[in-house]
């Protein structure tokens, strides 16, 4: 059945290299675009994959709202049906039986097809569950899952700018694609909203062509729309110690269907690049607190160094300002928070005045959104990069915690 | 001043190989990935770059309307200066003196940076010229090319079923930027489009993440968003008679002006999928005359079999069926006319219906207009696949030959 038989394989051994426990996904250095481009990274696992894995070069997102009408076995039934096929895909693999060519001839195919001949190119897929979903319809708890509902799982505050537009925020369930290959990513949600199909309905969704982030020492830092270095000291997969304590819920957090899993935070982040770009150079950097081309600190060294709040420059003004994004975003200055950013780059064509629709489709992987709150409140009022961006969509979603072969995701929600 | 020195070097030497007279582009095979990041196509020559090179897997194209009062000095001087920044692009560099990082420091940076470490990844940077260039303004010939316009170039025919939005449809000027990297193509249209400011402004823009097309035996043939491969029949640079007799405009054509030069073809497609994605595989492939797996004509053969449209099965029917695609788009039901197909896969979010809004931005580039006409007219008019796609968007534009270093872009029209 597998449509890629050769690839698939091919990627399986390159994958085995380094793989250890089932949910370990973060050993696969994509070292060589061959290997993104045959890497396969296993669906199943005690984590959800696409969080801590190496952050694949090109996004699909989309949010879904359950249809009206549909019961809790239907909604069961969608999970049941997206896991058997959600595990397919990232195998390399049709959906369906009989996939996208091996008949009958007399039904439409299982697969739409488009993906046939591509390499896996590490697809991950990641669901999401949104605060609308423990919610009432018409006064009734429509899938019995209210009273367990996360504490942490309201909705995002109101930010300071914030400029949030319905049709691009929350929904009841969410799915990541991430892929090396965007048409591997674009098929699986394309497969997926089909078989949702009369349970839930796209709400809104978003491509991105590159990442603005590294989740793994193994990969060098992008570049944002900015034209500077994005994600330089992002949580990475090679310290397990913080990712458990940043990333991950653990089982005394609560409530117990959510161990395992984390929160997922998306926000449309429109750049207005044509005022970032008559920008001089000087501004820019002190903006961002960090050189443009090495992406070193304003306080010195390199990339990776430290970044030093207290040194001082000329007329003892601190060399990276108070108002510098790498100053209001840093733990320190945030109780010790991080976030594991894992963005992407968009650009939606351009509005009626001809200025690109360019902007950050920020997604960050956190224990508690109050972690991403915080971050936020501090960048919303103080950040200098406030007068070149908006904040266009917010959303919110509870990522369960991994699936074990034969059942599938969130299972322990209405377990 | 080169941003990826090393990088750009070995690109070079790659590309070399094989690269025969100025302008033969066509010899460099994308054979593994590693080569696709490191192609070169160097932007002079005797044809521009972007046509007959191996299509690259992503594109960023943009239309743009001369602005208000720009004199006939001001658009030569913006094709100057887009010469310049595409030629350095394309070889892997910044543009400008300073580039992105390198100062002065109390300036805005000449190039937005969003690039600096990628490899070129075959950049092209292809320039066309729209009817409307060669139109009066307030009854102005107000670039005084009034009288060099090519007979050839006026509006594409109303087609049946056409539904086209004019905000997606023609410009002035065009520019196709196509990339194994999306966030190099994107890169290279954001600073052209910086560079025009206040001479030229974004009319449209669009971007695909998948080729449709093979415009090299060296390549795969890739699939489009119906599942199905695309583009098997599609002229070959390896053809170079038939890229003479089909592609180039001729001296003898006329004008002398646009003597190697080309005419590029526009359509966003739209594609309603979940529609297609409700057909049973049967009436797949009699609408495209094409098995779905391999893609080989339904008279018999694998998917470089030339199609038989004689051959008749049960009841005397044909085979391949009157209203199939793959009929009606043959050179032999068109006197012999073909189409250089260089299209990409789109999605661009979903509507509010929830469905994907994806589709194909289909380009092609021929000798004349009017081979297109004559092929789009007789799919049209018969096309099985017209109830599962719509018209959307539509420009012509003439695209003129390549340039000698020390020229630029379409200099034998103002000369």
């Amino acid at each position: 059945m597998s449509r890629r038989g050769l690839l698939g394989l091919a990627g399986a051994s390159v994958a085995g290299i380094g793989l250890g426990v089932a949910g370990d996904r973060t050993a696969l250095a994509a070292g060589s675009e061959e290997a993104s481009a045959s890497a396969v990274y296993p669906f199943y696992g005690s984590h959800q994959a696409g969080i801590v894995t190496p952050a694949q070069d090109r996004l699909h997102f989309a949010a879904f709202d359950v249809s009206a009408g549909t019961t809790r076995a239907q909604l069961i039934e969608l999970l049941q049906d997206w896991t058997v096929a959600a595990a397919a895909m990232a195998a390399g693999q049709d959906i369906g039986e009989y996939g996208a060519v091996n008949g009958p001839y007399d039904a439409p195919p299982e697969d739409t097809g488009e993906a046939q001949g591509l390499p896996t190119a590490g697809l991950t897929i990641t669901f999401g569950f949104g605060p609308t979903l423990f919610e009432t319809a018409d006064g009734v708890d429509r899938f019995g899952i209210i009273g367990r509902r996360p504490a942490d799982l309201t909705p995002l505050p109101h930010f300071p700018g914030d400029d949030l537009d319905d049709g691009r925020s929350d929904g009841d369930l969410c799915i990541q694609a991430c892929s090396n290959d965007p048409q591997v990513a674009v098929h699986a949600i394309r497969n997926l909203s089909r078989i949702a199909f009369g349970r839930a309905a796209l709400r809104w969704s978003q491509l991105g062509f590159g990442r603005t982030s590294s989740t793994s020492t193994t990969q060098s830092t992008p570049r944002n729309l900015f034209g500077f270095k994005d994600g330089t000291s992002n949580i990475k997969a090679e310290e397990p110690g913080v990712v458990t304590d940043q990333v991950w819920v653990a089982a005394a957090d609560g409530p117990a269907w959510l161990a395992g899993g984390s929160y997922l935070v998306a926000r449309r982040i429109r750049m207005t690049i044509e005022t970032w770009d008559r920008t001089i150079l000087r501004e820019q950097e002190a903006v961002f607190g960090r050189t443009k081309g090495a992406g070193a600190p304003l306080s010195g060294g390199t990339e990776f160094s430290e970044p030093d709040f207290t040194l001082a420059g000329r007329e003892d003004q601190p060399l990276i300002g108070a108002a510098a994004h790498v100053r209001l975003a840093h733990p320190s200055q945030n109780q010790g928070m991080k976030l594991l950013r894992r963005g992407y780059n968009f650009v939606d064509g351009n509005d009626d005045l001809g200025r690109l629709e360019a902007g950050l489709f920020f997604i960050s992987f956190q224990r508690s959104p109050a972690q991403f709150t915080a971050v936020q409140l501090n960048l919303a009022r103080h950040d200098a990069l406030n007068e070149y961006i908006r904040h266009v969509g917010s959303a919110l979603f509870a990522v369960p915690a991994g699936t074990a072969e034969g059942s599938y995701v969130g299972a322990p929600l209405f377990a």
